[in-house]
Order: C-alpha cells, then sequence, then structure tokens
C-alpha cells in the first residue's frame, strides 16, 4: 500500500478490500488461506484496488459493490503473478520468496487457479453482467499476451509490438479496474469512456515506468537484477528507442539475433543505453501518455477522488526514477 | 461424442457447442486454436454437454443461451484436465498425447488459463447472474478439492473423505450443468432442487464407475495403466469396501502407511480386491446413486428429453464394466 495523499478519500476502504480477499480462503483448505496471506503481505502496492476505489466513489458507486469488484481486480492481477512466477520460474518478487520458490509447481498452479476462481467468484458478486464480461475478456487479454510472447520465439522489436504487449500485460487491466468502477455507477457512456481513457493512459505509463527501472534502478529496490529484461531477450521501450537511433549496435544485434547477450554485452550495452538519450525519451512518452489521461479527467466535475486519481497519474509517472 | 439414442433430442446442438468452444481462439494467437482444437478432437465424451443440453431442453431453456451454457460448462472441465495432466505429470489421457506432453509446463498453465478465461466469459454471455456465481463456485470446489489431495500427505481412507473428494472432482461441475441449465430456464425453485439432485446422483455413480474401471478394465481402454489409482496411493471405493471387510491386509497396510505398493504388492491387492465382493458393492453403490436420481427425475412431466436422460444415467452406470 502506498503511503500518499492520494489513498486519502478511500483509505478506510482498502483493508475492507484486503479483509474481503483474504475471506476468500474461509471454509477451503488451510493452505489457502496461508497462501493468500503471503501473497497479501508481500507489499504489492495496491495500486489498482487505489485506482478502482478512487474512480467508483467519484463516480457514486455503492461501497460494498466497489469493495467487492476492488477485490476482484486484486485477485485477478495476484493469479496472474502468482502463474507468472511460475512460469518465469522467479523465485524472488519484490524482494520477497515467491510461492514457486517454496511450494512444488502443482501447488503453485492450483493456488493461481484458485485465486482466479475466487476473483470470477467476486466479480459475479458485484451483480453486474457487464463487468463479469469485461472481467473474463481481460484475463483473457492478459493470457493471450503471455502466450504471444511465449510462442514468439523471433520478437519482432518495434514499438508497434512493444504497445500491444504492454497493453496486454499491464494497461488492460487498469482499463478494466476504471471501466468496470464507472459501470457500477449510475454514469453515462461517456463517462464511462472517459475514465476508461484514463485507466488506458495511466496503464501504459505505468508499465513504461517500470520498464525504465529495470535499466535505472539498483538490484535492492526491485529485487531483482538490474537490466533483467534485456537479459530475457526482451526489448523494452528504452532499448527500443536506442535501436531507432543506433540500428547497428554490435551488441544489441547479438541480442536480437541470438536472443542471448552474455555479462560483457549486458554491460555495454546498459551504458550505451543510459548515455544515450533514449530512457528519457521513453519517460517522455509515460509523461504524454499521462497528460492525455490527466485531459480526459478535466471533462469531469472536480471532486477530493478527481483530485487524488491526478495526483496518482502524477505519481506513476515520477516515482522514484 | 457418445453414439445412443439418449443424444437424439439434442444431438443437432451438439456440434453447435464445439462449434462456439472453438470459436473462442478466434483473434488470439494461432497457438490456442492448435491447441483447442487438439482438445476438442482427444475423443472427450461430452458427457456434461450432453446434460446441459438435455435437461436445458426439457425445462424450455432458450437454444443461443443454453448451447452458451453447455460451452462454458465443456470449456471449464477442459481447462481443469489441461492443468490436472501438468500437475500429475499425465503424458497420456483417452491413449491421446496430453498438451503436457508435447508443451512447456510454461505453455501448458498458459494454456489452461486461456480456456479458463474463455469459459468465464462464456458463463457470463448466458446474462445469468446465477449462472456466474454458481460457475465461480464450481471452479473454486474443484481446485480446493485438488489441493485438499495434494496437501493432504497421509490421507484419511473412509468412505466420507471419499465421496467428499469425488463429489468436488466431478459430482459438482455434474450438479452445476442440471442446476444452471436450470437456472436459464422459467422454472420454479422446486424444479431446479429436482434436476439439481438428478445431477448430484449421476455424477457421483459416474466417478464411482469410473473409479471401479480402473480395478476392472485393462490398458488399453482406459490408455491408462490398470489399478492406477492405487499406484498413486489413492484410495477408492472398491478399495474401501474392501478395506473394510479386510482390515488386515498387508498390502493395504503397506499402502496406507508408506503410500507405496511395488508391482508385486500392486498384484496381490489388485487380486485380493477383484475376488472379494468390493467391486460389486461399489457398483451397487452408484446404482442406488442412479436410482435416487431418477426418482426425483419422475417428480417432472414425461417428455423426450426427460427420457433420454433417464436413458443417460442407465448408461452412465452399466458402461463397459
Amino acid at each position: 500500500m502506498i503511503e500518499a495523499t492520494f489513498t486519502a478519500p478511500i483509505e478506510d476502504r482498502i483493508p475492507l478490500v484486503e479483509e474481503r480477499m483474504r475471506a476468500q480462503a474461509d471454509g477451503h483448505h488451510p493452505t489457502m488461506g496461508a497462501a493468500l496471506h503471503h501473497l497479501l503481505t508481500s507489499g504489492g502496492k495496491r495500486i489498482r484496488v487505489i485506482v478502482t476505489l478512487l474512480t467508483g466513489k467519484m463516480l457514486g458507486a455503492e461501497p460494498e459493490r466497489l469493495i467487492t469488484l476492488a477485490a476482484a481486480i486484486e485477485s485477478l492481477h495476484t493469479a496472474t503473478l502468482v502463474h507468472d512466477d511460475l512460469i518465469d520460474g522467479a523465485l524472488i518478487r519484490r524482494g520477497i520468496p515467491t510461492l514457486n520458490a517454496q511450494w512444488s509447481p502443482a501447488a503453485t498452479v492450483l493456488t493461481g487457479d484458485f485465486i482466479f476462481a475466487k476473483a470470477a467468484k467476486l466479480a459475479a458478486d458485484t451483480e453486474s453482467i457487464e463487468v463479469m464480461k469485461l472481467f473474463s475478456e481481460t484475463l483473457a487479454t492478459i493470457v493471450n499476451g503471455e502466450i504471444t510472447q511465449l510462442f514468439s520465439s523471433k520478437w519482432v522489436a518495434n514499438r508497434e509490438n512493444y504497445y500491444r504487449r504492454i497493453y496486454a500485460k499491464t494497461a488492460s487491466l487498469f482499463e478494466t479496474s476504471t471501466t468496470s468502477a464507472a459501470l457500477l455507477s449510475n454514469v453515462g457512456n461517456d463517462v464511462v469512456r472517459i475514465v476508461k481513457s484514463f485507466g488506458y493512459e495511466i496503464g501504459m505509463a505505468f508499465q513504461i515506468i517500470d520498464d525504465i527501472l529495470d535499466f535505472t534502478s539498483e538490484q535492492t529496490t526491485m529485487g531483482k537484477p538490474v537490466a533483467s529484461d534485456l537479459r530475457q531477450g526482451l526489448i523494452t521501450l528504452p532499448a527500443l528507442y536506442y535501436l531507432e537511433t543506433h540500428p547497428d549496435d554490435a551488441e544489441m544485434k547479438d541480442i536480437l539475433e541470438s536472443n542471448f547477450c552474455d555479462e560483457n554485452c549486458i554491460n555495454l550495452l546498459l551504458s550505451s543505453i543510459r548515455k544515450s538519450g533514449a530512457i528519457d525519451q521513453a519517460h517522455e512518452e509515460a509523461r504524454q501518455s499521462v497528460r492525455r489521461g490527466l485531459k480526459e479527467l478535466t471533462k469531469l466535475p472536480a471532486s477530493p477522488e478527481r483530485k487524488a486519481l491526478e495526483d496518482l497519474a502524477v505519481y506513476i509517472v515520477d516515482r522514484e526514477i
């Protein structure tokens, strides 16, 4: 959970969302309670919960249904992380051991499935067919994005593919958070479209910044080695901008042609990218995304929640870089 | 698909259900289309589809929504099988290689997730909140059953645990098939309860018979070695009945105390169980279950669909034993 002013309007509701999530393990095998507790205390920022609660409160959604929706969104996110960690073989996330590091693959698959089931149940508990449909479509989008990445042995490194990938991975769920909060509120389609755009833009910015942090931060901050994307042959926005201005860079060619770059190659490439203007270019792009999102919000009446969403958008693009 | 008279009333709808399932891959990575095709042609009996379609047609459900529901049910079943095969490390199902045998664990996890997402979308497409809730609860029940089994290193071999396990594994989805078909129809709670009981009873019988077949059939019929449950230390109904009358059987003690029984131990135990009346006792129990289900159905007006459901129930309990 983020300690910041933008949580103020919904601060009292965040613990209720966590409580709702924990309650999903009731009546099931005790291991599920332990797993959910572990996942809930693993230091997630609950940013999707905050976005959902602020949007819904701004638009007058009924609090109980909104809390249920936020729990559904965060559960879906948690379930995809559990399976992701298994797929990546990740043993650490946010500096804390993953379930995958402690459990058998079988237990990890089933825990993810269980949380999916509970996310679907929570979404159904919002009593909105539209929310349910959006919810299941978003899960399909996220998983399809991962499958595409998994089966694309020769990843075509261009920005179009990058945008498609980060939409599937991150922006789709931000967009669904704001959109479904609006669907639970008594508002017109124009308002739904406004918050949908806002969710999309801050989601894209969020992932671009995450990808920048992989280049700029040190191991301890992210709980994973610097340039971990490059090490996996994954070309994100800073590297793409660098590639556009340095199409003949030797290390870049290595990584693109063989999906492999040894420690020396990584260090050379990292240093070249850092020295170039590529990271600033990527950052500017995230800022533009947030600016477009903020412009959408100005179409809605001023309110403490709108102000908080604006602050949150600015926080997303300026955090720890 | 089963070639039998009980499919007659809904024969024309089964291909529509399969078409609906295949269409879920549209617009997604081509691999998903290939995977769905593989799963749909792997020789499943579509028994849940038939139960759903017959129940819904009997009660007057709107055909389009009913087809969508049947596709949702079969997709949920398929998704759980994909993850099950991964968890069991199964390389063969129904004599055909599993996805798990051909793909990486990562691809198998994601394919299962994708089919879950599409099952949830199809369930939402029925436009019934009640169906959605039941659907997600059933998924939680199924997964919780598997988790319980996975984490119960010392399985307490008694019938109560057995019934709980086969309810989670099999009967819950049969019950959900009939119940949700009724929820889509314009019928009262009494009718919902009748078909719910019927679904429960035939589901329990179906799994008991499956467990009997593991003792009576030869490798080729089931696509897995005879007594595969015992080999995994899994004590099903025939073994439980045997245990009740032979509490001091040496091989049974081995398997219960160490969860392990070598080839010689398995053969001795298999022969003892086959010679005892335990398999007949288990079969009689499945028959009683079906009889209770049939008795429920007599509370509904006679119709070709009711007749077909009755034939199906009898088929379930008398197939290939």
